[in-house]
């Protein structure tokens, strides 16, 4: 069975359209390239009640992990740490091996300011306040640290929204982790650039070709306007190794080409790779 | 009260990672500007469950709108509009002013394209087959209509996936709805920028500043590294009138600008805007 993973973005610079929730797509790329699959993404405000109920719907959807990005930092509006504790009833409380990463942090960065004096703030000793049970997780590119807990069959990772920390966190610390939950699990996608047919002339095809090989996933994107017809036709499929994977797409590729072509169309494979 | 919105984004291709949901931040900006407030953004695969559960979910969350996207056009995986039905009980069923929209479509494309035949193909009669009691919403740049229903107090409106369709309709049909259940509710907005102070000393400043303006909402965002700090601060508020948003917002501006002063900081207007 193939893992499954719920992305949290929590942050209202996401809900007025401020940013671009970018953080997702590339978690959501990379959590498909590690063999597992992403069910759903979730961004929601910053707001403890908002945080704890998204989180508790997540967790009866009997995911296997939940990542969150964003609201660890050390501004009162920073509550995703506030809303796991809620979620789990558990309490916050300061955890050393944390508050020891946080004051490394800033230490350091006293040393390296020329009118540097290091204090330990209550807006810092915040960032190393967190559920208990939960462990940091280093944060090797800025001062919050990440943080995971597990409860109830679900692990939680919580990571910070600023881009660089978050992958810097995910490569580092829940990459190996995840590649070990997906286990021999591969992904494997291809492209099909198809032109001078229109999508709705192309669903006929793509139902039979789906319907001949079940394990592979076709999804037709309309690139041109319909009268002016460019689809790209997306293959991907999840196997036990990447031969099998590279096969299933290669066979089912080969028949809707086929199909394509005697409609009058024609295809360019776009591009072809094993994440 | 400001009214609220739930944007739900159907598609495997945002949960791969494949493509970035730009539909869901051109939206939640454009529903911020017109007075009205996105309260979750979700992003769910091409599943007909999924799609019905999820839109259970949000008419249980109270919410005044829903916009979907993605899902609507002719092929198998287009199943939003199946979705819909489920999760409002009703029937799919070919609407005669949909079909209407969708003939005319193919009849003028047929007409421009040199082998142009016509033919109201299954895959064409999809598009217009929608849920009991729903109506279409022209699609002026593409073929799949968009719809609208309401029950149980919420409208839904759900739009094509490809940005520029899903643009267009928002424009002529949702924009004047949504501006008019806004009524005279503004949205202001005005950005900081901040050099030479950190986050973690910001925090209790704006905290302050929060407590002092109560309607004004103040976040942090990182830009830099937290040794290197450049932060831009975002300051909105939701109000009556304009002058009455824009003096909110400057009066919050001018004590936080002042305070960070103090501590050795230096600040720029980044822009004010009036959306």
């Amino acid at each position: 069975m193939v893992k499954q993973i719920e992305i949290v973005s929590v942050g209202n610079e996401l809900l007025i359209g401020k940013t671009l929730n970018t953080n997702a797509q590339w978690l959501a790329k990379r959590i498909t390239s590690l063999g597992l699959s992403v069910s759903r993404i979730t961004a929601i405000g910053d707001n403890v009640k908002e945080v704890a109920t998204t989180l508790r719907e997540v967790i009866n959807r009997k995911t296997d992990f939940i990542i969150t990005t964003g609201g660890l930092g050390p501004t009162f509006d920073d509550m995703t740490l506030e809303g796991i504790a809620e979620a789990f009833d558990s309490k916050l409380q300061v955890n050393e091996k944390a508050l020891k990463m946080v004051k490394e942090k800033y230490v350091k960065y006293a040393e390296e300011m020329r009118h540097g004096k290091f204090e330990l703030t209550p807006a810092r000793i915040k960032m190393a306040t967190i559920p208990e049970g939960a462990q940091p997780l280093p944060n090797p590119v800025g001062t919050a640290p990440a943080i995971t807990i597990r409860k109830n069959n679900v692990t939680i990772f919580a990571l910070p929204g600023v881009p660089p920390e978050m992958k810097a966190i995910f490569e580092n610390s829940l990459s190996p982790i995840l590649k070990a939950a997906a286990g021999n699990l591969t992904f494997f996608e291809t492209s099909l650039d198809v032109s001078g047919v229109m999508e709705s002339e192309m669903a006929p095809l793509i139902n039979q070709v789906i319907h001949d090989n079940p394990y592979v996933y076709i999804k037709s994107h309309p690139m041109g306007a319909e009268k002016t017809p460019r689809i790209e036709l997306h293959l991907s499929t999840v196997a036990g190794d990447v031969e099998k994977a590279k096969k299933r797409v290669s066979v089912a590729l080969t028949q809707l080409s086929e199909m394509i072509k005697a409609k009058g169309g024609k295809t360019k494979t776009a591009k072809s790779k094993k994440c």
